[in-house]
């Protein structure tokens, strides 16, 4: 059984800091946010943990190992650096999707995203030492078949984009609600997914679904661990793996 | 008529890269990418472009106003502070996707996405100065009605992603197929599509498209303009002015 | 005769920032400090300017070819992705000396560093483009002679730094008092010095003084152009040209 | 008694590279430098260690704490994020001169910095943890009394630069020399100092000694710990009594 920890990060009521007193700048705004996510991959990256940019006003991290000394820290090195401030919520459930449920409802009761007098809200429980397990995360790396061949070789590259982010939200959404699983595209024709105990037939079934309902092929790596990055590069292995012999699911 | 110069810009055999020798960690991929892309805002935002991060790997950008020496400059810049290296083609057309269609071409025809020989590969055409119109760009920027109140402080933070990201799915392949545009989404809630010449009916029609087919409801500010930043910068304040007053559609 | 432009930049009320509410991580300053300096070079860099770091919370740029809604943009910029805001002043003179004299008095005249009210001020005059000459502005890249083979490949490295830096230290003065120009140390074994109309006997007169004087032997080559970018590359171009064939002063 | 951990980090072969092949532009490797600096200053603060720019082609860091697991894993990250690469070499002493004295030989043992062939060694013995104490660590934090009102606010700003910078090539040179310590300028007007287990009088010996070499008035607030992120935040809140009280040392 899986025991995953999850944050739920916010950008303190960033909508109208965007707007104030006048639209800011796209291209500032945008570097802002990438940046930030960046950051953030580091900070947690150099604790073991993974965080996805999703809507990079709301990201969503998997922190298993990090304690809440560790989310002040990267709140505190956050609101040192940048024009805004953030919040975040920690939760851990047997599936990523009632851990993330309890972080957010931590950080709705605490205020509006757009409350401005809400500001770096830090709420939520880490596991134990004690209590942590090489069991406790299950990542899946997912990847489409023969992108370069099938689609950046040979369509414009926005109907390759169509092709991938079809796929993406077909797999997305599917894996949520089937699979109580939390997919996120991370760049070029790859998805990584934070899983409860799923097994063999289960990514089947999602790849499989996937093909059927948008035509995108999809292979899966599968990795296990104590800590996100554990388990994350083990998922590549896998997928190099399914790589090399032509699976279309590999554990590590 | 519009006039948009589009550039697709591409990293160099990166699918190989990134698992030579071995697979790279994840967390230095996402801050490669991330960064990279936060450097290309301001490279290209500094001349007036706008870019989009579309898959990472593969991104597109809005050029008007910058000619070949600027390409090569920032090509030249990337160079020198990343361990990887980009191709980029440029293109204009009287619609975005022809532009990109055109753009894509001249990469495929130089080598693949994935031919360890082809590197730093600049093709393509820029319009001349006295040729440029202050018609040539047109951008809009669509954003979710009350996404704060309606999905944001009401459910969990994925299935807010889930509405938003089933939103953009809807949106991007609509405005490709009915009205010739390139939609990327922006973070947040919003998505920046850069279109030709329409009209308040058509992004009317779009997105009465996405609430039919989604049930997410959008709203659009429209902005025209020489460069891509004046074309920007009208969108957004558009866009304010629907807020202000309720309306669906609005052009500065 | 040299017609230089230069900017004083200097961060608002930063010392104070950075002891409130209790002192911030000397990390996080360190890299709000580096990370602000990148974004200057590439601001003031993709417009042909050259920043130069000094003391960080304060800088000074040479800036032939931007404009005050160049500094403008900058300016802004900056506040939209900074916790910091910063004050800008520039002037022109045909020395560099008196240039930034004119400069930081115009900020002086404006208020305190350490003054709360006084916040992103921008003042000055630039040149306009009509009275802008191909002899504008000349730079000096010196560089001490086989540093890797006589330092860092024989003494502990604080060691090799004591010798880089009281070289530096004395061209500095020297190069100020004797000459109105402005040396910086930019890495390495590196200065780059912002000079007024210099000649050959010149530069041989300030490599003469440091070798006397702390016993570090420099080469230079120099450079000039109409925008600082240009003389640069050229001064570099020259360095080359004294590595190619022994030469103290080179100008290309 | 202190026991430093000073690790000697070197930019590998870095000279031949920023001519090859042609010189680089000057800001893209200053963007280069500044901000490998900024990430270094993150993954080593990160795990509580400290490290100065120095030369930027060569850092020195302060790194009780790592081990040769986190120098392994810092080298490779720089490795999958920049167009060069870095060995590191790291070495314990009771001062921080003869820890970094090791650091260094075993570097130049491996080959010399431009030496193509040589390339992310990673050398030397750090700490057990068993054997830390929290006497391990001694920092001091030197700044300039009133070096707004005295020179900011008053002189050109190169003219404050140079008070600054000869106050710090005087106060490093002797702290060398007399004190067996490393002191780094860290911007604006102050300086961090590695130091042995010195008192209260050597350090109001420093500060005499660069009050008569260059009337440049000091004050100094020094910490204590068993890693670097400690004892320099005493140290800043020793600084702060300084600025209370008006005392010139004090230890927290
Ligand atoms: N984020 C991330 N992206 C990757 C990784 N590996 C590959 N990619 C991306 O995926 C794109 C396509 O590369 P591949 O998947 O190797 O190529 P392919 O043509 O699909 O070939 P196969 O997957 O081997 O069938 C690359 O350009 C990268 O953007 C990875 O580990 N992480
Ligand atoms: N990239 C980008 N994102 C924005 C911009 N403005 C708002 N956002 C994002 O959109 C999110 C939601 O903000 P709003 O759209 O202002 O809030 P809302 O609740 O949907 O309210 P209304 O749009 O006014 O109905 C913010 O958190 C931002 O992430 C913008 O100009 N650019
Ligand atoms: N900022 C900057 N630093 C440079 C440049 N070229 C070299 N350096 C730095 O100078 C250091 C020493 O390199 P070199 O000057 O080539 O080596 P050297 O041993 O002194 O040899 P010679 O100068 O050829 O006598 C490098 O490690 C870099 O840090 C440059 O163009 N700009
Ligand atoms: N790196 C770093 N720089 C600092 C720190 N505190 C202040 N500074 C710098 O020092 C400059 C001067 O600030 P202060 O030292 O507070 O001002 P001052 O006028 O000298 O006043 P006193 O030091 O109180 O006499 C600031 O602009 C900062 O650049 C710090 O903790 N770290
Ligand atoms: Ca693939
Ligand atoms: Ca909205
Ligand atoms: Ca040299
Ligand atoms: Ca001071």
């Amino acid at each position: 059984m899986t025991n995953t920890q999850v944050t739920h990060i916010q950008i303190d009521n960033y909508g109208p800091w965007t707007v104030t007193p006048e639209p800011r700048r796209e291209v500032d705004l945008q570097t802002l946010q990438s940046r930030l996510y960046a950051d953030l991959a580091q900070l947690f990256g150099n604790r073991d943990g993974y965080i996805f940019f999703s809507r990079f006003d709301n990201m969503i991290a998997v922190t298993n190992g990090l304690d809440e000394a560790d989310h002040a820290l990267i709140q505190e090195s956050v609101g040192n650096r940048y024009p805004v401030t953030m919040s975040l919520s920690v939760a851990t459930g047997t599936t990523p999707v009632s851990a993330l449920g309890t972080a957010t409802e931590q950080l709705q009761e605490a205020g509006s995203a757009q409350d401005d007098g809400r500001r770096e809200v830090l709420r939520g429980q880490t596991i134990d030492d004690e209590f942590r397990t090489d069991a406790d995360v299950q990542l899946a790396h997912f990847d489409v078949d023969d992108a370069t061949e099938k689609y950046t070789d040979q369509l414009n590259e926005f109907d390759t984009f169509i092709q991938i982010e079809q796929g993406y939200a077909a797999l997305m959404k599917y894996m949520r609600e089937a699979h109580d699983s939390l997919s996120f595209f991370v760049g070029g024709d790859n998805v990584i997914a934070v899983c409860p105990d799923l097994d063999e037939a289960d990514y089947r079934d999602a790849c499989d679904h996937v093909r059927d309902a948008v035509d995108v092929e999809l292979k899966v790596g599968v990795g296990r661990g104590r800590a996100p990055a554990d388990a994350g590069m083990d998922a590549k292995h896998a997928l190099e793996e399914c790589r090399a012999d032509g699976a279309t699911v590999r554990f590590e």
